[in-house]
């Protein structure tokens, strides 16, 4: 069994939003005659091509039974937050893309569970988004981003969302997203190979430094990325909250290490010694097989370098791989066989 | 015997650069009466204070006997590289730091050596300084920035830089700086914690996608922080050369792995874990003991940490303390004894 916690779904189709809002900005689907591929264009700029697999369920089974993954906890590709736009629309737009995984879900449902997204920059409409999905959608959780606009993930406006999340068990998926794309950036995808881990190592500190899991001990987060590059420069993060509390300390009196055990990375390092590094460093029980899928950055064989992996035992690898992600996502085992 | 890459020293004093350049932006010292501190101010504003090990040779040394330190390389502050001011002026400031450094190793050769600083925004007034400081005063190389103002390392215009360095077998430094300070990096010292691992990370790449190590396969290149989050994302790294050569193989064909064994980092981790993570990425030839002295963020007791990790072999630890740094700065043993 392998269930598969970082992966990207896209609706076939949504409105075009810009005639719905009435402002441009957002991604729209041009579909290909063949039906193979799409472009993702921002307005009339091309972000991404796209291939069936990024929204067809049918495609995806397919790659997941080529390559024996069980479950794959559905989120959208973070270009869709839209965090930016209007907050009423992205309400909006977060109920037309949960709606959809909850379709692919319910037709799919021992292929599939779903992680939403939600309009961050407004907690208060956040809030009755996460109980109709939770509720009445029966979703495992939400995707958000490594920051939201100006926020990152400590900011006190967001804390009626860990205190919802907390009280709804809803498992909390942090990807890394909006990092700096020109200047000293521009070249050798330096936003997606640098700048993306030290997305995810600023979440994990402000949500570490910031007291979020003193204020809401059951949360549960994972992080993309094995973590960014928090697992090897905990040390440093540790030394400096201990030498600096002035400038560390301000809001928790906790250091970092107090978590470690409480949080959760997904498994996607590109490298055994790595995988070993972050099991060591997060514990067995704390990292979930997350592929990316269906991008090229991502584990193209989803759960191979765990199964692969010679210095990790039998069982270390089942949780990895599936137990993990059962417990986060609050799966039962018997419902996927 | 241990050997120190990476700390920090500035001279006592210096003539008022305001005064002698006609503009502001440089850092003095406003010394206590009591000559155990000193404020680093830049014009008027409180950059940091210092104690007296930061400009004292004798003051340092007393850490050294009570740490076991034989030998400091040492290196200026980041924040006097000065690369944004008039070249010549960079160039004069340069001279004044490099000629404080040699008539400190001049007194005390058995205790010091040193990594030069240059104005690198000006590589053709770079060169003559290299030139003065590796054959007239016998330096073991220079200290660099992790970028030069909007130069990534890989810049065509620093070719004549690496070219000189290789000719002269300089040891070259890189040490992060210049990170994102405001927005929402200004809470938990994210600069220091989460900016400067990533700064050094993209020197990093920028050095090897850039193909400075193919053009001159004999530079010695050591980056602080142990290597920032390099060894930890090396996995993602060179996933990414290997799935999007379009974007990351575009002045280099050969991916990042080539390269290990071939680029130095310091030992800074903090973290007994990572510190050995690190040796097996990197290779037990191409670590160094470096403590950031005299700053909190560094290791108190430079080289504990390696003393200390029982899963390191003796000639592995004597590699960290000190025998890779010989042949890194191009010391001999017998000199120090």
């Amino acid at each position: 069994m392998k269930i598969d916690i970082h992966n990207h779904i896209l609706p076939k189709d949504w409105p075009n939003l810009k005639d719905r809002y009435g402002y441009g900005g957002f991604i729209q689907l041009q579909h290909t005659c063949d039906g193979k591929t799409a472009k993702m264009l921002k307005d009339d700029e091309l972000f991404r091509v796209i291939n069936a697999n990024c929204w067809s369920a049918e495609e995806r089974m397919k790659d997941m039974d080529a390559t024996g993954v069980t479950v794959q906890a559905l989120s959208t590709v973070p270009v869709m937050f839209n965090y930016w736009a209007k907050p009423e629309h992205t309400l909006d737009f977060s109920k037309i893309i949960n709606d959809d995984l909850a379709s692919t879900v319910k037709q799919y449902p021992k292929r599939f569970a779903a992680l939403g997204t939600l309009p961050m920059q407004a907690p208060e409409l956040a809030l009755g988004e996460m109980e109709r999905c939770m509720k009445d959608l029966k979703f495992s959780g939400f995707e958000i981003g490594s920051h939201i606009n100006d926020w990152n993930l400590d900011a006190q406006e967001l804390r009626p969302f860990w205190k919802k999340a907390e009280e709804l068990d809803a498992a909390i998926f942090v990807h890394p997203w909006d990092m700096q794309l020109g200047g000293r950036y521009k070249k050798y995808w330096l936003p997606w190979l640098v700048g993306m881990p030290a997305e995810t190592t600023l979440a994990i500190q402000c949500i570490l430094f910031g007291g979020v899991l003193e204020d809401f001990p059951k949360l549960k987060i994972c992080f993309g990325h094995g973590g960014g590059s928090f697992p090897y420069t905990l040390g440093r993060i540790e030394h400096g909250f201990n030498v600096r509390p002035d400038l560390c300390a301000t809001e928790n009196k906790f250091g970092p290490r107090k978590y470690i055990g409480n949080i959760f990375t997904d498994s996607l390092v590109h490298d055994a010694n790595a995988l070993k590094f972050l099991l060591d460093v997060m514990g067995e029980d704390n990292v979930i097989l997350g592929s990316d899928y269906p991008f090229p950055l991502g584990e193209h064989h989803p759960g191979k370098l765990i199964e692969s992996t010679k210095s990790l035992n039998s069982e270390t690898k089942e949780k990895v791989l599936f137990r993990n992600a059962l417990r986060f996502l609050n799966l039962n085992e018997k419902d996927y066989v």
